[in-house]
């Protein structure tokens, strides 16, 4: 019988699962000590609450019908169904909700790109107060020290300050947008021309390219400030960041973000603030980002219920921290293996099991068939480092065997100091 | 804009979510305690995986296509996904996994039954020795035990028992077992007439019947073992039961089993011990359950892979902990409000925050646009019980106020006594 997965799908075996439920508990210990509470929805939403969200994107949804031909769809983020929850629950607002859950791509899979992931959503819903999303940005940076990331930078900007440039080169926003979102990934020379080619007046761009490069934020904002000023979306937007670097400088965290204008965030229904978290050092793209999104949570409920966000973006982390070294806990440091010398010893086995155990070790008792030579050899391969013998003389005179895979040495104890021996090394 | 949710979905808002997560929790500590890894499989399966798998249920699978044609389905249960991972990674055997995400089932909705739901599973896979069913049992109690359940019981049995009234009966098993499985729901008296109008010779249950009123596990296996031991099956399903039995006592924990030879447990695939979890004093079924599937993990590989496991039904313990008044932690005792009586004081807010946050507090602080009548409203419907408000006076002298929502006092202190107040009633 042929076995094979779907494109595009991840199986997480245990190594990689401990790695990722040791971020997810980070992240969700700090969101939740930030006051932002769990939700979760179904995975199966109604296609009328998926359709006309996602602009082109749409097509990327997963879309079926049930028996009844009813027309259903996986959930394609999380916002969305925040949306649709909004609506229906009637919650206290400001309502600040993490959610952590798969979602689903009909993507071209490819390396790093998949059709499953998991996003990390963080949400404050019922208000524009710049508070909040400053509440963001620091919970977001919080999640990413206390898992070690150290050096990182968060890229801030606001839609109406691309807006502004709809106004100032009298060309259409969306389509600057795109073309500022490719400076990443191509280089700003290469969109710069490809910008003049399409006809885009691009003093405004050279100017801001010119300061950008030896200025601090502060310095970028008043130059935009006492520049454009008068352009309403533009004086909109630095008022906007001014508070938000206001907020930020209050909680002490300012040093991690920068005024970065040529920040756009594809997504269509961001209307404020947008953010990017990027690790230094190495070019893994995006770790997560968000911004303020007015329009989309009022669309269900039909009232204005403006609204601002933000993702972790697990999958990138977890490679990020990978090639920069972070250090994850090592995860096999409280396993004990208990071999099997002898079914005729079990009681004692399991004896030694239940001690272990109370102290909070996670202790794996032999359950299979083979001999100790076997067992050594399951040890080995699972990683164990302490594995525990008892055979005829160490049963015999109460004693029991510890040895340590890593080291190579071994220890012999009494049953009873089992209570207090420290597997360390 | 018309707003609703597909039928037979759940939201879990933030108050169920927190006990939802506080039981998985447990879960996973206790299976972790027991040496089992954590394992996570994808939504979506190829077809050619799924099907052929769950009898007559496969219509129950949601199954679609993706735009390419594929055949696809969304994860009817836990287990035929890890027959494929066994298959597809070579894996060092025993594998004890445990795996805990939501499965999906094309069912009529109904109370209590839906179209999503998370499944607790763990499994051992790659050995036949008793020793690993009664891990499976042991860890199962253990985590009811920690979940603060105390008053079940586990019903034992084995496929084999039930292939043996095949053998003494004459009649089909399958049919037998269908009976069987229905005196839970319907009583002995309804279902034993049902059997005698199909013609199927009654003599031996009702043996069993009258032995099960008042003997214990001990005497009923003595039972079938010397009125029974001749037919092959049944010698074998005893001999099965006693060595677990004997296991169960090892551990000490035999007093929650009972040997129930009527129990069969619908799924096709189970080849020898068969478990279930009741909640004693509540009438809502099922509360988890298992067994021995020696058939199904070696489907895909094309070898004999031997397994067993069990699965703890969640939701049905969340409704069955709340009929027994089994009390959840207060998940709301280290909440902190802090609300912003002037925006002008942010900077203290914010080390207010800070410093309770540091002490491990989960803190809110208020980024809406109410006053503090507002916010104080804000405050009851969350259900907050501690709210701090520095105005004026307070901010002016260096002073905080504390509110205890609860019992309606109030006390103030210090900024700085913040760092050691007693948030407790």
């Amino acid at each position: 019988m042929e076995v094979n997965r779907y494109r595009g799908m991840r199986d997480f075996l245990p190594d990689l699962m401990r790695k990722k439920k040791y971020l997810i508990s980070i992240v969700e210990e700090v969101f939740e000590s930030f006051g932002f509470e769990p939700l979760e929805t179904p995975a199966i939403e109604l296609w009328s609450t998926l359709s006309g969200k996602y602009g082109t994107e749409e097509k990327l949804i997963y879309k079926f019908s049930d028996r009844k031909g009813r027309e259903i769809g996986l959930r394609y983020d999380l916002t969305v169904p925040l949306a649709r929850v909004v609506a229906m629950h009637n919650l206290p607002l400001p309502f600040k909700r993490y959610q952590i859950q798969p979602v689903w791509r009909a993507d071209r899979p490819q390396k790093g790109r998949f059709r499953e992931f998991y996003q990390c959503d963080i949400d404050i819903v019922g208000t524009d107060n710049p508070l909040s999303d400053a509440e963001i940005l620091h919970v977001f940076i919080e999640a990413l020290k206390r898992m070690g990331v150290r050096d990182f930078e968060v890229l801030l900007n606001s839609r109406d300050i691309i807006k502004g440039y709809g106004e100032l080169t009298g060309f259409d926003e969306v389509k600057i947008a795109r073309y500022l979102d490719k400076i990443d990934r191509m280089g700003e020379d290469g969109v710069f021309r490809s910008m003049e080619e399409e006809g885009i007046p691009m003093e405004v761009f050279r100017e801001i390219s010119s300061i950008k490069k030896d200025g601090p934020s502060t310095t970028l904002l008043a130059f935009f400030e006492e520049k454009w000023g008068n352009i309403t979306s533009i004086e909109k937007g630095i008022k906007e960041l001014k508070e938000i670097f206001g907020y930020l400088k209050m909680k002490k965290i300012e040093e991690f973000f920068v005024f970065e204008p040529y920040l756009a965030r594809g997504l269509d229904y961001y209307t404020g603030m947008v953010f990017e978290g990027r690790l230094k050092g190495v070019r893994i793209g995006s770790i997560g980002g968000g911004g303020r999104y007015d329009n989309l949570i009022g669309l269900f409920s039909g009232r204005d219920i403006p609204a601002v966000g933000g993702s972790i973006g697990l999958d990138r982390l977890i490679t990020g921290m990978e090639e920069l070294g972070i250090k994850l806990p090592d995860f096999m440091e409280d396993y004990v293996f208990v071999t099997v010398f002898n079914r005729r010893y079990m009681e004692i086995y399991i004896e030694i099991c239940e001690i272990l155990r109370k102290r909070g070790y996670k202790v794996d008792l032999y359950s299979g068939d083979k001999d100790m030579r076997g067992q050594m050899g399951y040890a080995n391969e699972k990683g164990y480092r302490w594995v525990i013998i008892a055979g005829d003389s160490e049963v015999e005179r109460g004693r029991v065997i510890i040895k340590n895979m890593e080291k190579r040495t071994q220890i012999e104890i009494s049953l009873d100091d089992l209570n207090s021996f420290s597997f360390s090394d």
